[in-house]
């Protein structure tokens, strides 16, 4: 079953059931008006979902075309947005800028921070930056929205609060991340508002894609055109999404409707821009930007700038994108 | 106008308008079913909800009994809970357990974080602690609850976009704040759910207390009965909450219902507990203990443990408690 959200005049929009094509789409009002009511009602609201998506999908019901356009943030804002860090290549290649102190710690507990998640970018909204200068960098990620959680969660009851999977762009200001992190309170002014795909799918539907608590797609991000990188979703993720829902769980409950991510895709390997046509490259501009350093003295690859235009895809098993697109440009705030 | 949310089966509660002296209340449900629906709604939603507010008070509705053991907090849950660091002498007292690295930036910026939003503590809920040993602490602090801001709204567009005002517990394990802060992600494991007053009030209705952006009352807190400290949050905010909303809008848009927290109360004095009968002393134990080891070179005041009970109260100007109160037992998970 396919998720999306789609924009009207309210700050929630209005659920929609998207066929699995992505061609077309029905309303889903008459269970939920909104993605987050489906959520706080879920054990109820899924089933009679699912009904309303077999009938769209074996043509029962005509629904209306499905334009992408339209569509908001499967949540377009959330009552919790937390970040893990699953993939530990990522966090080898960006320590020097992100001044981490431990390097044991991270192995063992996945790191995590709170994201704003108050008002999401949709899929193709413009990235408005205040300044030209703050080295605007995107972040590939696959995230997943759960149900209500008890404080100490066990990895049993994490594994199946899992609802819906999607994946994101963690927008960040890479010139501020030393500023925030220094000040010794987290990230704050380095993540302005994250965009998400237009399509939230539940697990089972994913098939094979879904095993082990990772989404075994890989996330392809292109730039202005060009294939920036590649890397599979299902390798390289040391903390799977059961272990980052425990570690948000260690002190706290967690509401219907918490998304968690998982953590700039990341795979282990020595490649390093320009990426070769069947290439793997990053799912960040601040890893290719770190390799080239190690490899060249330099960096090379210029951070993203007004006009840029960056693509996130999930790339399925027959080349199909199931999850829709994320294609941003990037504005300065007023032009 | 004082607003209250009153607990039901739903996630968001149902609200309501609470007389000045909070003795009744009425259903806010035909104007607009939740405080979030509201706020989404101001400018429509205020005008209406003053109307009945004034009938109300004017005996022309009889409403029923407010009984503040069924007040939620005023939002159950919200989008964005960002708390900020107004009081420079919090800062200074708990430096050295916050491992701050950079004394000058704090009194040219405010530092703030982003909290926990998805469920909110309600007034009279207990604190639940996952261990006996994590060092427990309450914060008592200010927080306005906000309308929609763009990116770099001015001092002015955030001083008219204050909404309510309000206070709350900033329940933090000190154990745990070391950890957070040195994996370099901020605050999350040590930051477990917040606890608000059952009354929010719009800043006019606060006459002579609200001025200059800031609270000018004192925050009573108590402790298994015994004053702890009554700091006056009107004195010391060196960062008013003008201030606080301009610095978390410098590179993001902020959504209707954004909570701003002011950060610990704390006066500038001498004083070290056991607090004299009209002392002002402190708002959190932190700072209680950073005092001490100062000047008895060992800490006295214990963190709180399972069965101990801390009640926070804004002390109104005719000895009456305006907002209500937060009292909370703390319970160890489980039992």
């Amino acid at each position: 079953m396919k998720l999306a959200t789609l924009r009207n005049a309210r700050p929630d929009g209005q659920l929609v059931i998207v066929s699995s094509d992505l061609a077309r789409c029905v309303s889903a009002g008459r269970i939920a008006a909104t993605m987050q009511a489906a959520l706080d009602d879920w054990d109820q609201a899924a089933p009679a979902l699912a009904a309303l998506s077999a009938e769209l999908e074996a043509g029962a019901i005509a629904g209306q075309p499905f334009d992408p356009a339209t569509a908001h943030a499967p949540l377009p804002r959330a009552y919790q947005w937390i970040d893990g860090s699953g993939y530990l290549t990522h966090l080898e290649r960006v320590r020097s800028l992100k001044g981490s102190k431990d390097d044991e710690l991270q192995s063992v507990r996945p790191l995590m921070y709170q994201g704003a998640s108050d008002s999401f970018c949709a899929p193709t909204d413009a990235i408005i930056v205040p300044e030209e200068d703050l080295a605007l960098d995107f972040e590939a990620e696959v995230a997943v929205i759960i149900g209500a959680l008890p404080m100490r969660a066990t990895r049993e009851q994490a594994a199946a609060s899992i609802r819906l999977v999607t994946f994101l762009n963690d927008v960040s200001l890479r010139r501020l991340v030393a500023d925030d992190l220094q000040n010794g309170f987290g990230f704050f002014h380095a993540k302005p508002a994250t965009a998400f795909a237009p399509i939230a799918v539940t697990p089972a539907s994913l098939g094979a894609a879904w095993q082990d608590n990772r989404l075994h797609l890989p996330l392809r991000i292109e730039v202005n055109g060009g294939l920036y990188g590649q890397p599979n979703a299902g390798i390289g993720m040391h903390f799977d999404f059961a272990d980052l829902i425990v570690e948000a769980a260690r002190t706290r409950a967690l509401g219907a409707g918490t998304i968690i991510g998982g953590g700039t895709v990341s795979n282990p390997h020595e490649e390093t821009l320009p990426l070769r046509k069947d290439g793997i490259g990053f799912a960040c501009i601040a890893e290719a930007r770190t390799a080239e350093k190690a490899k060249f003295g330099k960096a090379r690859t210029p951070f993203l700038k007004p006009g840029d235009v960056v693509r996130i895809q999930a790339l399925g098993a027959s080349g199909t994108f199931p999850l829709g697109s994320i294609e941003q440009g990037v504005k300065l705030l007023g032009k």
